[in-house]
C-alpha cells in the first residue's frame, strides 16, 4: 500500500498489479451486513424448498450469525488474496462449519449476490439520507417559521429585483428537498426488486422460491429477467444522479450563504461552529462548511459522471468493468450525506440579520412592480404602459437621489395626473411584501401558514 | 451568422456580440406552441377574476389563435432583435390587436412565462418518448416470443457462460426500457406543476387563480412557492438524467449488435435499411446505426453535464445562466428520440443466426454448471465438491478436444464413480435452457410466458 | 426537419429515420474550405507522382476550384442524400468534369480525408482563438496599467483579506489566459501531423509522396501510422479540454462580474452593451453577458465530457461513433469564441468604483498582517507570536469599533510595549500595497512594469 | 469513521460534521516529503536573505529532517484536529525545536504552501506517470517487432476491412502513447513555476527572494502574480484531462483485448496472471484486468469532470472548494498508473494467435480495395470505375462461395475483359499488407523499421 499512498504511481510485480487491480475486498466489504442478510435468507429458502437440510442451515446460519458478530466487531481479518466480501466470508464460513458452508452456494452466483448485496446497501442509504435531508428541511422550516416577516431583498442576476421574505427563501429549498426525497422514493421503489435466484445469469434448475428469499430481505418483488437482474446498474445510476441534483440544491444555498456572508451583504452570521477563524483576524468568520457544500456537487457530479462512462456499450450480462461501480457510489453518497448535514447545521445555527437585510430590500427602487401593479389596478392601465410610466417616475426618482415612496405627488402626476395619495400605500417593502398573497406569493401570512404546514407533515 | 457557420470563431461589434450571445430566438421558437397556450390560459383566467375585460380577452385570443396559424404554416418572420419567444409574440400581438396586448403580461412576468413553457415542452417530449419506448418494448417482445427458443451463449466477460435464448435476451431490455418509462414517468408526474402566477419571484397583488391555470394547462397543482417556481430546473435535470440513462442502455444493445454484426460472431443480420455497404465490397454491411447509437449515449450524457454544471451554486431567484438550459435539453431529447427510433427499427428487421448461436452456446462447455447442479441434485454433493468434481471432468474433455455431453460414462466415473447415465440428460444446451424453470430464468416456457404478458400488457 | 424543429421526438419511416441518424452534410459542411484544400493537395501530389495526369490534375483542380467559389458564394446546393461533405463535392466534381472526377479518390479513402479535414478546420480554429485570447489580454493589460494604484480588497473565501490593486487583479487573468495559449499553442503542435495517405487504415501500395501533401497544407510532418491516422482524436480531446480550461478561467472573471455589479459590491460598473434593462426600473443594469460567461463554461465542459465517452473503449481503426466528434467540437469552440469576444468587450468597457472598493479594501482590518510583519521584522518576534499578538490588537480595535490605524500608541503598547510610532507607516492600505514588493506582488510598481511588459510583448 | 465505513451516511455532532468535512489530513498527508522540501527551501532562503538567523534555520531544518524520517518510518502520528499536512508539520516542530519554528512561517502562507506542495506533488508523479507510459510503449513495440508480419484484419465498424499486421496495430498504440507522454511533458513544463512567496495572496513585504525557492525545488521560475500563483488549478485540470486521455486510449486497447479474447475471435490469448479462471471451468480465461482498465477511463473522466465543476465559475483567489482538488487527483493519477501497469503487463504476456487472425483477415474479400488499385494501376481505370468493376467481382465469388484469389481469370474478364493473370499477385494478404509500402502503410518492412527506431528511442 504503500506506493499508493506516497506516490501516485504504481509499480508492482504483475500478481501485485492483478490483486490490486482485481480485488474488491478493500471497499466492499462495506456490503458484510448486507451479504450476510442476502445469504441467510438464500440459505433459509434453501432449506425450506427442502435443497439442503434443516441442519445444514441451522450451521451455515450460526456460521453466519457468528462471522457477523466479529465483523461488527471489527474483529475480522480480511483478507485481499480473497478478493471481495463474498469469498472472505465463505471461506471463514468453512473454517467454522466444515463442509456444510459448501451448501450454502447452491442455486446462486457471485453475480445475483454481488447485485442483491449493492440494491440493499443502496436502499438502506437511501433511507438514511430521506431522513436526513427530512431535517434539513425540519431546519429551514424552523427558520422560515420564525422569519416570515423578515424582509430581504429578492434577487434577479443576484440585483435587487422585489422584496420577499427570508422565510420564503427557506421554504423554496423546502420545496427543492422535498423532490429530491420524491426522487429517493421513485428510485427506492424501482430498485427494492430481487436479484437473487437469477444466478449466474440464465435462473437456475433447482426448484428455488424467490418470492420468499425478496420476501425475507424486504424486497418487493423478484426481478423477472435474470440476465437483467445480473446486469442492472440502472439502480445506481438513478440513485446517484437524484444524490447530485440534491447536492445541486444544496450548493446553491451554499452559494448564498458565501455571498451573504461577505462583508458587503451581511445578510447572514454563520455561526463559529461551520466557519474557521484566523489567528490575525479574530473578527473573520470564514464559512469553508459552506464553500466545501458548494464544492462538493462536483464530487458528486463526478461520481455519476464516472459510473455512466462505466456502464455505457456494456454488453450483458457480467462483466468484471461493473466492479467499478461500487467506489464512486460509496464516496457520492458519503459525499452527500455529510453536505446535507453540514447544511442542515448551518441553516440551524445561521441568524439573518434584519436590518442589513431590510436596507437592501429598500434599495433600489424594489417596489417598482408595486407601483406598476398599483396603474394597472387602480387606473387600469395596460400593463406595459404602466411599465412605461413606472420607468418615468423611476428615473425621475434616481434623479433626485430618493426612493420612490420620497417622491412627491405632485411630481408623480407631472408623470401621470391620475395618480392619487393611495399610491403611496403600495411602495414600502412591507407593503409590497404584505401584498402578494397569491397562492406561492411571498406574504408574510402565506409563508406562516405554509412553514407551519410543514412542520406539521414533518413531525413524524 | 456567416460567422458561426464557417468558423467557430466570433469577432463582432459589441451589439453584434452581446446579440448573439443574448437572443434566445433562434432556440427558443421551439416554445411557440407552449407558449401561446401559456397565454391563452392566463387570459382565460385574467377575464374570468375580472382583471381584464372579456373583450381585452377575446381580442387577445384571437390575436394569439392568428399567430399560432402563422408560426404552424411557418409564415411568421422571428426577430432577433426582440431576443426571446415571449417578446416576440408579444410584439406580434400588439400590431395585431393594439393596447389590449398590453394588458395580457398583467399578473405574470417572462421568469414564469418561460418556466411554464418549459415544464409543457418537456413534459410533452417526455410524453412522446414514452410512446416510442412502448414502440421498442413491443418490438423486442415481438422477436422474444418469435424466438423464445433460439439457443445463444449467456457471456460473462464476453466469455460464453451458460446457454440462454435470444428471446429472454431480447425480454432483458423490455425490462430495462419498462424502468425507462418508470423514471419518465416519475419525472413527468413530479414537473406536472404548474409555476404560472409567481411572477418575477414574489407572487402578485393581482387576485390571480392559480389553480385555473394550473388546471387549463393539465398541470396537476400550482407550486407552492413562487421563489421556487421560476428558478427551479431539477425537472429538467431529472429529465436528462433518465435520458442518459435509457441512452446507456441502448448504447449496451448497440455494442452487442455491433459485435454480433462482426464476422466472427455472425450471430445477427442486420438489415440493409440500417447499415451501409461498400461499392467496392458489396456483401459489407457496416453496422452503421448501431454504432451511432452507441455513440449518441455520450451526447446524452453531455447534455447532463452541462446542466449540472450550469445550475450548481446559482443564486435564487432568476439567473441569465438558466437560459443556457435549453439547448442541451433540445439536443439530448432530439437525440434520445432518434436513437430510440433506429434502436426500434433495427430490432425489428434483425434476424438472428440461430445455427451461429447454438454453436456459439455449445461451445466452452457451457453445460458445466448443469452438471455440476446435477451433481448436487442428484448425488447431494455439497456445491463447491460438485464444482470441483466438475472442473476435473471439464478438463478431461478439453484434453480429449471433445464436449461434455461426448465424455464416455466410464471417464465420468473416474472421476466421480456415482455419475449415471442419466447425467447425460442435462449436458446439451437444449436441456441446459428447458431446466431453467427459475422465475426469471431462460427457460423457453418462461420466455414465451413473458413476451405474451409484454405483447398484451403493450397492447394498449 | 419540422420532427427536430418542434418537437424534439422522431417518428419517420427507417429510411427517413436512417438519413437522419446517419447523415452528417448538415454539419461537415463547415469543412469544405478544408476538405477542397485537402483534394487539391492531394490531387497535385498525385500528378507530380505520376498517378494521374497532368490534365486531368488540371481539371480536377479547375473543378474544385469552381465548387468552392460556388459554396462561398452560398450557391451550392448540398444534398443529404450523399451523407457529407466529401460526397457532396466528388459528386458536383463529376457533374462538372466527367471521369477525371473519378480519379481523385486513387489512394485515398474517406477515412484518412476526413481526418485530415478535422484536423486543418480544428487547427485553424485554434488559431483564432489564439488571436482573440492575445486581444482578451490586451484589454486586461490595459485595465491594469490604468488601476496599477487602484486599490480593492483581495479576497479569501470572499472575505476581505489584504488590499490589493484592480490592475493586480486584472494581472492574475492574463497570466491565466497566457496559460491557455501556451496550452492551444502545445495542442496545435501536436495535432499538426498530416493522416493524408493513410487512405482507409493500411496505407497505400501507390507510390504517394505524403511528406508533399503534408506540406502543402501546411502540417509539420505526416504522421507514421496508417491506423492511428484515421483513428486518433486525442487532438479533438485536448483542444476541447483545453477550451473548457479557458472556459472555466472566464467563468471565475464572470463570477467575480456578477457579484462586483450587485448593489452590495458596487466594485464595478458593466456598460450598457453587456447589459440588459428593465422598462419598469430603468436604473437597473443586469449583468447578462457575464452570466452567460459563466454558464457556457458548462457547455464547452459539457462538450469535452461527450466526446471522452464517444471515444472510450471505441476499437480500432474507424467507427461511425466517431461521427459524433464533430457537433460537440463545433459547439464548444463557438461557444468558447463568443465566451471571449463578450469577455473582452465588457472588461474594455468595465468601469471600476474606486471608491467603493478602497472602502471595502479598508474595511476588516485588512492590514493585520502588515501589523504583524512589522512586528516580526522591526521587533524580531517570532511569526506565530507576531500573530498572536496582533490577534489581541484586532480584537481591542474591534471592541472600540475602529480601524487598526486608529488605534492608539498606548493602547498598542499595552499589549506589547517595545511598540513605536513607526507601527502606523504600514498600517494604511496604501502603505500596505506599496510594501509587497516582492516578486509578484501587488505593489503598484510591480503591477505598472507587468502591465507594461504584457502590452509590449502582445503588441505583435 | 464508523459510520463512513459501513454506512454511506452522516449523523454525527456539529463539531463532528465541521471536522469530518473541514479537515484534510486524511489525503494531504501524501504531501509530506513536498511540504518539508518546501519548507526547508522557505527556510534557507529566509537565512540567506537575513530574514531568520542561521541558527534558527540550523534548528529549522534539523527538526523538519526529524520529521521526515519519522514520517518515512510510518512512527508519525497525525492528528486530525490539526486539520491538515501543514500544520501536523509545524505544531511537530514547535515540539521539537521550540519557539524557533515559529520563525519558518514568515513571509508564506498556506495558500502558497499548499500550492507550491500540491505543483510538486503532481510534477513528481507525472515523472512516474512518464516512466510508465515509455514501459508500456517499449512492450508495445517488442511485440510489434516480433509480429511484424503477423497478419490480422484491419477493421472498419468491427467488420473486416482490409488486412494489417498486428505489429502495426501495436505500434498504433506507441504513437497515442508518444502523445500522452508529449502532453504531460507540455503540463510538466507550464506547471513547473513557483507559486511560493505568493504569500497569502498579495505577496509580502519581506525581502525574500523566491527565485531561490524557485531554484531549490526544482521549479524553472517564480510564477508572476501573486493572486494567480495562489489561486490556479489549471495545472491540475490539465494533467487530470492529460490522464483522461491517456486512459481513453488504454480503454481502446483493452475493449480490443476483450473482444479479441472471445472464443468467437480467439486473436490474442491473455496470460493466467491477468485473467482469472473458474472453479467449474477451468479451461476459462475471464479477461478481467482488461475489462477493469476498460472501466477505469470511467473514473479518470469523472475525477476531471468534478474538478472543473468544482472550479467554475470560483472567485479569486482562495475558497475553500479548492481543497476538493486533492482526493480526484490522487484517485485519477493512481488509477492511471495502475492502469498502465496492469496494461503493461498485458501486452508483454499476451500472444497472438496467428492462424486465426489470418484466417480472419482472408476473410470477407479483404483484398478487394488491392484488386481495385490494380485495375486503376495497370489498366488505368479512374479509382470510382475500378471500384464499381471490383464490386462486380466481389459479387460473383460471393455467389460461387469461393474468395476472390480462387476466381478464375475467365470469370474474371467477363467483367473486365483487360485483367490479365498478373491481379493475382495482388489478391493475397500477404501480397496485400507487403504492397502497403506508403509511408505509416502496414508493409512488415515499414513495422519493422518502426518497430526498430522506437526500440532504440526508448532505450535510454
Amino acid at each position: 500500500m504503500t506506493n499508493r499512498m506516497w506516490g501516485g504511481r504504481f509499480a508492482g510485480t504483475p500478481s501485485e498489479i492483478m490483486e490490486e487491480i482485481n480485488a474488491s475486498i478493500a471497499f466492499d466489504q462495506r456490503f458484510f451486513a448486507q451479504d450476510i442478510a442476502g445469504s441467510k435468507a438464500h440459505c433459509a429458502m434453501l432449506a425450506e424448498t427442502g435443497i439442503i437440510s434443516a441442519e445444514d442451515a441451522a450451521e451455515i446460519t450460526g456460521g453466519l450469525d457468528r462471522i457477523q458478530r466479529d465483523m461488527e466487531a471489527g474483529a475480522f481479518t480480511f483478507s485481499r488474496a480473497l478478493e471481495d466480501i463474498h469469498m472472505n466470508i465463505e471461506a471463514r464460513l468453512a473454517e467454522l462449519i466444515g463442509p456444510a458452508a459448501g451448501r450454502l452456494h447452491t442455486a446462486r452466483s457471485r453475480n445475483d449476490q454481488v447485485a442483491t448485496d449493492f440494491r440493499l446497501y443502496v436502499r438502506d442509504t437511501v433511507d438514511h439520507l430521506d431522513e436526513q435531508l427530512a431535517g434539513l428541511q425540519r431546519a429551514l422550516a424552523k427558520k422560515a417559521a420564525a422569519h416570515a416577516d423578515t424582509i430581504m431583498p429578492g434577487f434577479t442576476h443576484l440585483q435587487t429585483a422585489q422584496p420577499v421574505t427570508f422565510g420564503h427563501h427557506c421554504l423554496a429549498y423546502v420545496e427543492m428537498a422535498a423532490r429530491d426525497r420524491g426522487r429517493f422514493a421513485d428510485a427506492r421503489r424501482r430498485m427494492n426488486e430481487s436479484p437473487l435466484g437469477a444466478a449466474a445469469l440464465a435462473g437456475t434448475s433447482f426448484p428455488i422460491d424467490r418470492d420468499m428469499t425478496a420476501r425475507t430481505l424486504g424486497f418487493d418483488a423478484p426481478m423477472r429477467n435474470s440476465l437483467d437482474a445480473v446486469s442492472a446498474r440502472d439502480f445506481v445510476l438513478e440513485t446517484l444522479a437524484t444524490a447530485a441534483i440534491a447536492a445541486t440544491h444544496l450548493s446553491r444555498f451554499a452559494e448564498e450563504l458565501v455571498i451573504w456572508s461577505s462583508a458587503q451583504f451581511r445578510f447572514v452570521r454563520l455561526s463559529d461552529r461551520f466557519t474557521t477563524g484566523s489567528s490575525i483576524m479574530p473578527q473573520k468568520r470564514n464559512p469553508d462548511a459552506a464553500e466545501l457544500v458548494r464544492a462538493k456537487a462536483g464530487r458528486v457530479i463526478g461520481a455519476l459522471a464516472t459510473l455512466m462512462v462505466v456502464m455505457k456499450g456494456l454488453p450483458l450480462a457480467y462483466s468484471k468493468d461493473m466492479q467499478e461501480d461500487k467506489e464512486p457510489a460509496f464516496d457520492a453518497l458519503d459525499t452527500l450525506s455529510l453536505a446535507i448535514a453540514a447544511m442542515t447545521g448551518m441553516v440551524e445555527d445561521m441568524e439573518p440579520d434584519r436590518e442589513a437585510m431590510r436596507a437592501a430590500a429598500a434599495h433600489g427602487f424594489s417596489t417598482a412592480t408595486d407601483l406598476a401593479d398599483w396603474l394597472v389596478r387602480v387606473l387600469g392601465l395596460p400593463f406595459r404602459e404602466a411599465h412605461h410610466v413606472t420607468g418615468s417616475l423611476v428615473s425621475r426618482a434616481e434623479q433626485a437621489g430618493i426612493d420612490l415612496k420620497d417622491l412627491p405627488l405632485a411630481a408623480m402626476q407631472e408623470v401621470e395626473p391620475r395618480i392619487t395619495d393611495d399610491v403611496f400605500s403600495v411602495l414600502s417593502v412591507e407593503a409590497s411584501v404584505a401584498s402578494r398573497e397569491s397562492l406561492g406569493g411571498t406574504a408574510p401570512d402565506n409563508v406562516r401558514r405554509e412553514a407551519e404546514r410543514w412542520l406539521k407533515a414533518l413531525k413524524g
